[in-house]
């Protein structure tokens, strides 16, 4: 038998929020952890001219390795060899990329909970054997190099995720540099997904690859570039794993889109309009942070990054996923029920994705406000 | 440890090739399996319209489900529920989706020597076990109720590819009832791959559906919609599996590229603009099989559909690899060694693609000629 794993909570109610819409109701979509812009208009540009020039046949784009590689001296002053980087459709299959190149049936590996979904369910569907550390607000839901000690025996991996999701908290670099230094000495792989940086609101968050030259980065054009639905990211492996990461990507992948290359290239260069994104974000956060405590959302540890607020809600729910349909048809906000990301502790909590316009946030404070 | 898979060797020969072209070098390429035209004109249209109008967030097209389930029923006669289409990043994804679906690792997949090379590396990526079944010119490099009914104890699942790569033969409708019903007898999982339907020569290929409605059905936008770099594709999976396969596509995949999901719905109006590509098969097709015999390539299966000719080379080589680089570097006539798909008796065969212009074909019959 193959392996049983849980749907994504979140489709359910983002199904219910279209089907209201559809029949005439206001919805805001805060459930999905996607930028409700579009690419940059450069990129966009940039895709038009090559439909017009490409005959668009499987491709890799050299020079897109090349600036990604570069990316890492920029932005984290890191040196990788452009080979190092594979193109892939988006993170998802990045990450079980790297999950097929690490890991074999049977295999342990730890993850923070609440953590991204896909995570513990992408673990299953390979075969490996989730370990889920409980991660608290006292460690702002974050793993420590303390909880990964207390395993035993170690695991025989680690994925990371920084921000996080659902929570936008960062780890800080003591703390990486921790882990990193315990994963060498206890032999863990560490996938490092760092598919929300570029979206920080004090300091930028650190490259796993600055503190373990040999983890595997997973990253993608999804979410800092806003090019969800292009299906573009990449995964950096180390020199030891070029080959069998660029065989695994030619048999189970073959390429990543062709355009989608082409525009992201270009999206490196849209500097400016990105960061227009990540000011709304600052306003945004900073509006629900101001407003939710007044509505009884007191227990939130505030997000370092990404475009998410984690709350707990166990005063008035001892089940998220009915909660949010209730507060969607109530209400017309769509939100994510914590049961997606713990499968254990989530009951009393839901995800607040603020990816979308100040006018809708806004909308969207005087909509929960009264029925909280 | 993960598992050990082999590269594609296609891409070695493919990159000497771009290096010979990048020093001035004439290069006709026909190494790898995709069309050099492009999308058809009013896909590429619809694809300037959607960027400028839709933001591409995550998405999965519920017109392209529909017109997918549609064209079942208007090419075979099968009717299917559109929630039975799994829409993918290209077939290679698909393909990972259907083995994550149906099997646990270990378990015993039977498939044909010769065969698409990414059947073995994905199944062994996988932790699955290929049974490989040597098909000779007798049974035109396929798969054969007999065949099948001999291996004990029966497989946990079968491979089939029709028209298959690299030979281009068609599976007959009698096999294909035969080898249907063999395997729901012996509880065989089949796993049928279409991704060359619609590009044939005589009879068109039937689907498995139509004699096993249980089947998970590969098939992609890359080979007849001449789409290859917009990796689009799908997977039809039964009722039963709906939930199973769309759980897995959701973490482990999330969607299919947006852009190419509203350019492939327009390519299935596209029929007249295929049609010339496939006349142009048609006369490539005749232009080697005329000429390949008289440089001495006697040994051929002619292809029923496809845009392959899986030639024996055995009187010239004992080694493809080489010899493919050798003659590439003598003619700039670029080649697939046949050892990617048939690791035993493949050392003595060679795969052209003649999915390129006729002028090229005639071309290369020029160069090939004198050199052999």
């Amino acid at each position: 038998m193959s392996a049983e794993i849980d749907p994504f909570h979140a489709i359910a109610i983002s199904r219910l929020a279209h089907s209201l819409k559809a029949a005439g109701r206001s919805i805001i979509h805060m459930e999905f952890g996607q930028p409700s812009t579009g690419a940059p208009a450069r990129a966009i540009a940039r895709a038009h001219q090559v439909l017009d020039t490409d005959g668009m046949g499987y491709w890799e784009s050299p020079a897109l390795k090349e600036r990604i590689a570069r990316h890492y001296l920029d932005r984290y002053g890191v040196t990788i060899d452009p080979e190092r980087v594979i193109l892939t459709c988006g993170a998802s299959p990045a990450f079980v990329l790297a999950l097929n190149c690490l890991f074999a049936p049977g295999a342990r590996v730890a993850l923070a909970r609440p953590g991204y979904v896909a995570y513990r369910n992408s673990l299953k569907a390979l075969h490996l054997e989730p370990v889920e550390l409980p991660c608290g607000e006292a460690e702002r839901f974050q793993i420590t190099a303390t909880a990964l000690e207390r395993i035993d025996p170690a695991p025989d991996g680690l994925i990371l995720a920084s921000p996080a999701n659902p929570t936008g908290t960062i780890i800080p670099p003591a703390e990486l540099a921790a882990i990193a230094d315990l994963c060498r000495r206890r032999g863990i792989r560490l996938v490092s997904d760092e598919i929300y940086h570029g979206i920080s609101y004090g300091e930028p968050a650190q490259s796993m690859l600055q503190h373990a030259p040999d983890a595997f980065i997973v990253n993608s054009f999804s979410k800092y570039f806003s090019m969800a639905g292009w299906r573009l990211g990449w995964l950096v492996v180390p020199e030891s794993h070029v080959a069998a990461a660029r065989a695994r990507m030619g048999n189970l992948f073959l390429t990543p889109p062709s355009l989608s290359q082409h525009a992201g290239l270009v999206a490196f260069d849209c500097e400016e309009e990105l960061g227009g994104h990540i000011a709304v974000y600052r306003r945004n956060r900073a509006l629900l942070l101001a407003a939710l405590p007044g509505m009884g959302l007191r227990r939130i540890a505030p997000p370092d990054g990404a475009f998410y607020i984690y709350a707990d809600i166990g005063h008035l729910t001892t089940d998220s996923l009915s909660f949010c349909a209730r507060l969607l048809e109530d209400t017309g906000v769509a939100t994510a029920p914590g049961v997606d990301f713990d499968p254990v502790e989530g009951h009393h909590h839901m995800r607040i994705s603020f990816a979308v316009s100040e006018e809708l946030v806004e909308e969207a404070v005087s909509r929960l406000g009264p029925w909280l």
